[in-house]
């Protein structure tokens, strides 16, 4: 590997530059330019060229850049080019979403096995998989190898997942819960929070819904 | 209002913030020093004393901050101080997590409406609402009028349903559809990406491996 450590957002971006690539693929589309990458992606078509420049040349002037190719060099970048299977602790609400979540396919990820603590849950199917005791978490990696994550359990369990997935040998843990978990140095937490989402859009909806109502806008489009 | 616009980091920050101190509230705790809301949000005292110092003076010194004055606060920024209706479209596994989620209520948020375009789902229970017909939506949120709606729906209905939600007033835009949505300028959208976040995690955890297995770490703590 001589590549040198690639930065959050950068890869943020590889991400979703992966997912426009895949909708392209599946649509029988062979290339794209940046252009269209732009249009489909959100993202400028500047700051796509940046992104790629900086794992080497991609794309040919005038031809643009072959989708199956970028999928194949993302999903490398990504350590996407082999399947991830997946931990998934929290045989809940947001646990079903997850299992029945139909996209994770497409990025090689897969969830390859789903814990609980409740013994009422243990043992029932959940998707094409069968809910395990949380008690054989490690047990079970050893056989998987999973180094990824997810915490979709009450935020008054969710510390002591993390520390039951890092000691199973997980180092990326994907966390529903909303409280902040303490992990070693060498393990990765991407938390998703519903809560913060929305209290940002609150934020914005009201300062929105004052301007419309009289004062100075932002200058934006006019709205639909 | 003589605040000027709030930075995306900063309220992201101030959501972090208001969970922490709703958790102490609860828990009793009356007095909160810098310090330990960095022990409790992972976010520097020092961070912490800037994202405050915006806003003008809080705490005292030797003190601590006002639990509940800080939450007033917080919530009056963030426009959570008054209660904030939410319009859900999809009736789903997402839908159906968001609707059982426990914690909304904590921050002023409701969902007031759930709609969905399946005929098989229209007029059933969920959670404590009704789904209601898609096609209502607008009528709907002359009532309602709320600023915010959630998408979870699959990613070839999400920017119809954008539209919608634009047309009956919403102007901030909670979307788990992996698809980019083009809204008019005065409407924010958060995404929510389970397989960019996972994607990120995958590129850490493949590297972190790699490292573990000889190469020199980051210099980071002993594991645990």
């Amino acid at each position: 590997m001589t590549e040198t450590r690639v930065p959050i957002p950068t890869l943020e971006r590889l991400a979703i530059y992966l997912r426009v690539l895949l909708d392209a693929h599946e649509a029988g589309i062979q290339t794209l330019s940046s252009q269209e990458m732009e249009q489909h992606s959100g993202i400028s078509a500047a700051q796509f060229r940046k992104d790629l420049s900086y794992f080497g040349e991609f794309g040919k002037p005038g031809v643009g850049y072959s989708v199956s190719g970028l999928i194949h060099c993302i999903e490398r970048i990504l350590r996407l080019d082999e399947e991830q299977p997946i931990l998934l602790v929290g045989a809940g609400n947001i646990g079903s979403a997850l299992v029945g979540y139909p996209n994770f396919r497409a990025h090689r990820l897969r969830i390859a096995a789903v814990f609980d603590n409740n013994f009422v849950k243990i043992g029932r199917p959940f998707g094409d998989l069968m809910i395990e005791d949380i008690a054989r978490i490690k047990e079970v990696n050893a056989e998987i190898g999973a180094r990824l994550g997810i915490i979709a359990v009450p935020a008054h369990a969710a510390q002591e997942v993390a520390d039951l997935l890092v000691e199973a040998g997980v180092t990326g843990i994907l966390n529903f819960a909303p409280t902040i978990l303490r992990v070693p140095e060498h393990v990765h937490v991407r938390n998703v929070s519903f809560l913060q989402e929305l209290a940002v859009l609150s934020y914005h909806a009201v300062e929105e819904a004052l301007c419309v109502n009289g004062q100075a806008t932002r200058g934006g489009k006019d709205g639909v």
